[in-house]
């Protein structure tokens, strides 16, 4: 078979878990457009950001496998999940990744925590396109309709139109029934960053630990470009990424250290 | 005392552990120039990225005090101490943070990876300007007399001068003793990825498992302005890094998408 009649190979992970819901959800968008090979944490993931496995060796193991579609889980972090699966288990460079569909929201600064947003870069910075899809409901029961719905319409462009090289695309999707997304947005990151971020308790020795909490502040509330305004006024937000984290404006005017002996 | 007349207030955090030489070697920097507080992680945290505790409680412990030094230890990640630091430790918001001085290579994609500057980037991300350092150097008992002497100048001049908002540096130290450093080079992230990853072993029972392995693969090799070619140059390399990952020029191409229905 010649390289432009194959079917399209694809990459799939996530963040929640092998046994997630959006998960599923997202296989059954993909899995019309070509034969799909998923890495998945065995375990929950979030908040896991970029991080990689080096203390523990890595496992793998098929969980399931018929036409179509080949399906592992991993004892590591998303991140391990795409590297083990892009250096051992395909049989080719994937023509596309997808990450997802996460249960949560990845717009603004949670983007720098996401499990989900990690194992999708860190397909892209091997030369791979992906997309994170994300939907705003925490509940494992959440209904991924509209997610199914709207990951189709961009995986299908992405795969037909490809991507920038080494950008990947942040999806998130509004909690509302389908008939209530009004549409795409094309958007930026929005600037902000969570506060209030802990609660303290005494355990039944008097030992205080803290759980993670708080809210995400908007820096920017208004502004029409970002993925939060658009979330909040029901439109799926979609954020190209980079892998250049350089502050390229900042580099001159910092020159004068060069000077100091 | 007046807010001018105060000594500054220097939040300290690390991903190697608090018991790092680096740690140890940063505290001595920078303990001359205001009052201290360390939170750092209670074991090793390499590899760590950006990732935050979410399942399971956060506990901090004061490992010791002494005037001008508050050092606690915390049972989470890089980023979880620095935001427990700042939420729950601090009496006001700190003038500086530094995290390091990690012990390894946090050069080109590696940041990306690092808990080094994943500790520097929370603080960053809450206005806290931020400085990450890491010696090309992994043994344990590496010699941090150039990180000192280069760290210290870096230092003085971000207290001094400060730094746009929400930027964090990204400084790297070459691997060779203080006389054959050569200066110091502001310069971008190099274009790169990791290749070539896995060691894969069997079990005394038959099972596989993957160690995570692998080389830094250069993509723009003899490109003056990278940081890569400043630590081979033997330069200190220092990269601003900034917190909106939005891949900008991506935006209007992706347009087209706002009309598929």
């Amino acid at each position: 078979m010649t390289e432009k009649n194959r079917r399209p190979l694809i990459f799939v992970s996530n963040d929640d878990g092998f046994y997630a819901h959006g998960l599923q959800a997202l296989i059954e968008v993909v899995e019309k457009y070509g034969d799909i090979i998923v890495v998945a944490p065995e375990s929950a993931n979030s908040g896991m950001a970029h991080a990689i496995t080096i203390k523990y060796p890595l496992r793998l193991k098929q969980v399931y496998s018929k036409p179509g579609i080949t399906f592992y889980k991993c004892n590591g972090t998303p991140a391990d999940c795409v590297k083990l699966g892009l250096g051992q288990v395909v049989p080719r460079k994937p023509d596309i990744m997808v990450s997802g569909v996460n249960h949560g929201s990845n717009a603004s600064i949670s983007v720098i925590y996401s499990g989900t947003m990690g194992a999708a870069l860190e397909a892209c910075l091997n030369g791979v396109p992906s997309i994170g899809f994300s939907l705003l409901d925490h509940s494992p029961d959440a209904d991924f309709e509209a997610s199914k719905y709207y990951a189709d319409i961009i995986f299908r462009q992405i795969l037909e139109n490809g991507l920038a090289k080494y950008t990947s695309l942040n999806v998130n999707i509004p909690k509302v029934p389908l008939k209530q997304v009004k549409g795409i947005k094309i958007c930026r990151q929005t600037h902000g960053s969570w506060r209030g971020e802990f609660e303290k308790r005494v355990d039944p020795y008097g030992g205080e630990y803290y759980w993670l909490a708080g809210d995400l502040k908007n820096f920017e509330e208004g502004a029409e470009d970002t993925d939060i305004w658009a979330l909040e006024n029901n439109y799926v937000a979609v954020v190209p990424m980079q892998i250049d984290f350089t502050a390229h404006n900042v580099i001159d005017p910092l020159k004068y250290i060069e000077d100091i002996k």
